[in-house]
């Protein structure tokens, strides 16, 4: 008999290394994991004796109401989301399902973070996010494309570097050409960009690029496309943003010299108007 | 005698079920540790027989040139920050030293990402973030005010959920005032917001308020501030943006239909401007 509980485990980018203690130790706490198809295989070798749920892309709504009854009928459950289970994870849509069956709140429920598949991507690009930054998905099955047209521009507009989740699919294959259309009204076409497949799991693909060269580059569900703000460089084969330290020719004051303080440098990110001509 | 390595490790929000497998490991194979004092507090237990190198909070980029120094000596370091290296962490600042100090590239380096402070803030709210969000740093230590203001209006007139860092120091006490100001100008007084302190350490505190609620909390550089967008609700004491999944009354299609897909909800984030009173 064990104790009715409902995890919410983000398993990370997929690879065992990149996995948490605490997402290894809910995982093994749980009588039933639940999850997609295809991040269930990645769990291989972990799921030994226990009940396994898993089913298909579109079948979230199911799959987490399976979750929630196994839950109240008093049994320990994980639904696995890989990256975080907060970042277009299951976490929202398993509280959504608790609060209209569990309205009481009897089942104990735990969110265990995990590392994102955007900071896995930043992590094999070099450092490409560092300063403020916004996360966009491409897919339009639960936002309007208008909702995300208007993001992608307020956050092109106001230099943020951006992180494109869901770029392209199958049936979708115009969204990220009209995306960088947006950005590139505000950010020269040289500006560096990055496209990650599969990171930090089997079959990983790291392609450094531009802004003007990301529409023409292999991209699909499985990828993370990164766009550089106005201050993205590229070294070597590596994306840095610079967060404006100032690192001079100088060694800077000895730690010694206690309450001295970084200053301010003079504006490290310009926000002029780019007079691009579009592609 | 190791071979040369540079590892920048993200240890996650500071306990250890946090941390991944390969950040236990490059600091297990590290001969140097090199980080900020109260991180490397947050290590105890992993460091015996390592040489550690830690400096304040300002010595930012006193400590990382330390790093690339024995590096190119020779050694194998790890360089550690708390959450993901690579957002508000030592990746970029590591990269941009080694551009200058080991311009050939003879130093093979392995960012390790980590699982970030918003993403463990927001798994202790529950599921704020869900669709599209943005991350901002308050500090204007590194970047203009005007800058940070500017990001701010954008992506608050773009619905995007927030995630706030660095909300307020002792001497920086009226940016997370004149951010909600600037929030409250699209997003009504009670939109849900949630402020966590010390996520999944020691001395953690969740609170869960609203946007007119903020300025007046207890907030300071070891909390994050989440406000969500305009369709963020409470359930219970937790904060919920749904991502827009049908739930229906009726159970969804069974997992044997294949090919049927979730539809297209009508306008699951609308866009009006809200004529807030400000507070």
């Amino acid at each position: 008999m064990t104790r009715s509980m409902l995890f919410i485990v983000g398993i990370g980018p997929g690879g065992r290394d990149h996995m948490t203690l605490r997402a290894l130790e809910a995982i093994g706490a749980a009588d039933v994991v639940v999850g997609y198809t295809r991040y269930i295989e990645l769990l291989e070798g972990l799921l030994e004796g226990k009940e396994v749920v898993s089913t298909g892309m579109t079948r979230e709504v199911d799959r987490c109401r399976a979750a929630v009854k196994q839950a109240l009928g008093g049994r320990s459950v994980a639904v696995v989301s890989t990256g975080d289970p907060g970042v277009y994870g299951m976490a929202g849509l398993v509280l959504e399902l608790l609060e209209r069956m569990d309205p009481e709140g009897t089942v104990p429920v735990e969110i265990v973070p995990g590392v994102t598949a955007v900071s896995a991507a930043a992590s094999l690009l070099g450092a490409p996010l560092m300063t403020d930054f916004a996360v966009v998905s491409l897919s339009d099955l639960l936002t309007p494309w208008e909702v995300i047209r208007t993001r992608l521009e307020a956050a092109a507009s106001a230099d943020f570097v951006l992180a494109l989740y869901n770029p392209r699919s199958r049936r979708r294959v115009r969204h990220l050409e009209e995306a960088c259309r947006i950005l590139l009204r505000h950010r020269p076409p040289d500006t560096p960009a990055g496209i990650v497949r599969h990171a930090l799991r089997p079959g990983q693909q790291v392609l450094v690029t531009t802004l003007a060269g990301v529409p023409g580059c292999e991209v699909d569900m499985m990828s993370v496309v990164l766009v550089g703000n106005r201050a993205t460089r590229t070294w070597r084969d590596r994306l840095v943003t610079p967060r404006g330290y100032p690192l001079g020719g100088e060694p800077s004051a000895s730690p010694e010299q206690a309450g001295s303080r970084i200053p301010n440098p003079p504006s490290p990110h310009p926000l002029p108007r780019h007079d691009s001509s579009a592609p």
